[in-house]
């Protein structure tokens, strides 16, 4: 049995899973079910122990592509996989809310909402694509949509993993001499990074200070990434014309924090990618059938990497 | 000879002139040369009576794609043919301008903005592009691969033109009656129309009104095809999302224009697609080429149509 727990959007994964899996037995909270007759689970942010009544459980589908909530805790056994979605339809979002950042920044839309203000009617120089260096931290499924796209559009895209990665055509490089040499070379940082020990605070005031004056920051992966602290004081010294940030350290972003009024931040409350029900819901079915065939899915996280 | 006349980036154009036409004399404004020998002319905005001294003009070629300014003069005889710039780097510039209000529009930035500036954290329900109409008034060089880009990221795009045109395929309609039809159908209206009579208040107060409540609207084209005083009443009763605006009725805008504070109003300095130096001289080499061989050539301005 396929055991759902999506609150807020319960009918419509149930419905959507029903047709996708018609010949699966399909639950969902708060229904009272038998725990033992439960394999599978797809679910979106849980509570702490929801899964600890579960003793025949095999794998649980998170219905996100970031699983970092999912691996702190103590109620999944080792031996039960933990699916994530790579795609379902976040991969557009995140070209979209990406190329807007990136068109902000080389359409000087943030100098001519200034402008505007004051009144002013003043041609900055044309910027063409091809002299936009935009570099993608994280190329997975989304990270490596977003890279080919803005690089067929002209941008000079360079992307950057911890790990080696091949994207299409695009320059890639890899580790943490590599990400040195390619800040300094960056007009226009774009992460979507996981949320992992390895990436917390990567971009630290020593890497920050790295970027060119007048570089922007676009953030669509996890507030870890960033150290908020070292931004803020950055951001102060002038040295970049603006950072876009859809996820924070603290999440809704505290009422009282300094970025909401700061004239250099753009916030969106983490609505770079939604998952799309019905292309989440087709991955899932996708992978349940594959995991029961002994066949390799795609998403499976590994735990000690993270993600 | 070629005479070109380009105060702004006279010694650009002239240095690329002469790698485009090595075979061509070409001579530029200051210079006394014999007015009689004067065949071709390249221009950016020349002061009134500019032609009238050179007897044995057979083509001007205009450094732009707006040839407004080239049709009331007095000082073109009809058989001198006039050529304007049909794409030469402004279509890339074109799309990149659309594509960054569709964004400000599908991804709720203006609204985020506005909730940034409340300190509030609420998520606007995600639109993908395949829920965005978008209808593209003006379907020559540009308006055409503007349609074209927006519909292979999965936009809902309509092209509109008065005469009928084709476009890939982009769904088309044409004519007056198509265009009260489209408008209620509209989320995005982004015209690249250029500045003729008949395009002169095409969106007035009674089409205006036939937008959707909460429908924006992106000009490119030229100022003259809105009814500003309409628009600002429209605005005004809270119909419009926003209007994005890179032309105007009079530009420089005047320092007192209701526009510059306008809430719902994103001014640009008549910036959306600049020309780009080599490919408008590639294309000025090529027409003039073109023309010296009787062969048909791209831009010639029908002057009874206007464009």
């Amino acid at each position: 049995m396929l055991y759902l727990y999506s609150p807020d959007q319960q009918e419509l994964y149930f419905r959507l899973l029903q047709e996708a899996l018609p010949d699966r037995e399909i639950a969902c909270w708060p229904q009272e079910v038998d725990p033992e007759a439960v394999t599978h689970a797809a679910v979106w942010m849980p509570p702490a122990g929801f899964f600890r009544r579960f003793p025949n459980l095999q794998a649980v589908f998170v219905m996100g592509a970031g699983v970092d909530q999912m691996l702190g805790r103590d109620d999944i056994p080792e031996q039960v996989a933990i699916v994530r979605l790579t795609d379902a339809g976040m991969a557009k979002q995140m070209i979209e809310y990406c190329l807007y950042g990136v068109l902000h920044y080389q359409r000087y839309m943030d100098v001519y909402r200034q402008q505007q203000g004051a009144g002013q009617w003043l041609a900055q120089p044309t910027r063409l694509a091809g002299e936009v260096r935009v570099s993608v931290l994280g190329l997975g499924q989304l990270g490596a949509q977003v890279a080919q796209h803005l690089a067929g559009m002209g941008y000079r895209v360079t992307g950057w993993s911890r790990q080696p990665r091949a994207v299409g055509q695009v320059n890639c490089v890899h580790g943490d001499a590599a990400l040195r040499a390619l800040l300094p070379e960056t007009d226009v940082l774009f992460s979507v990074l996981p949320a992992t020990p390895e990436t917390r605070h990567l971009l630290d005031a020593e890497r920050l200070a790295l970027l060119p004056k007048d570089s922007a920051i676009i953030n669509a992966g996890r507030g870890s990434l960033i150290d908020e602290e070292a931004l803020l004081a950055h951001l102060n010294r002038g040295h970049l014309r603006f950072v876009m940030l859809d996820v924070f350290a603290q999440e809704p972003l505290a009422a009282d924090h300094p970025f909401w009024l700061h004239p250099r931040v753009m916030i969106t409350p983490h609505v770079a990618a939604d998952t799309v029900p019905e292309e989440a819901v087709s991955q899932i079915a996708a992978n349940l059938r594959g995991l029961a065939a002994g066949e390799p899915v795609t998403g499976v996280v590994e735990r000690c990497r993270g993600y």
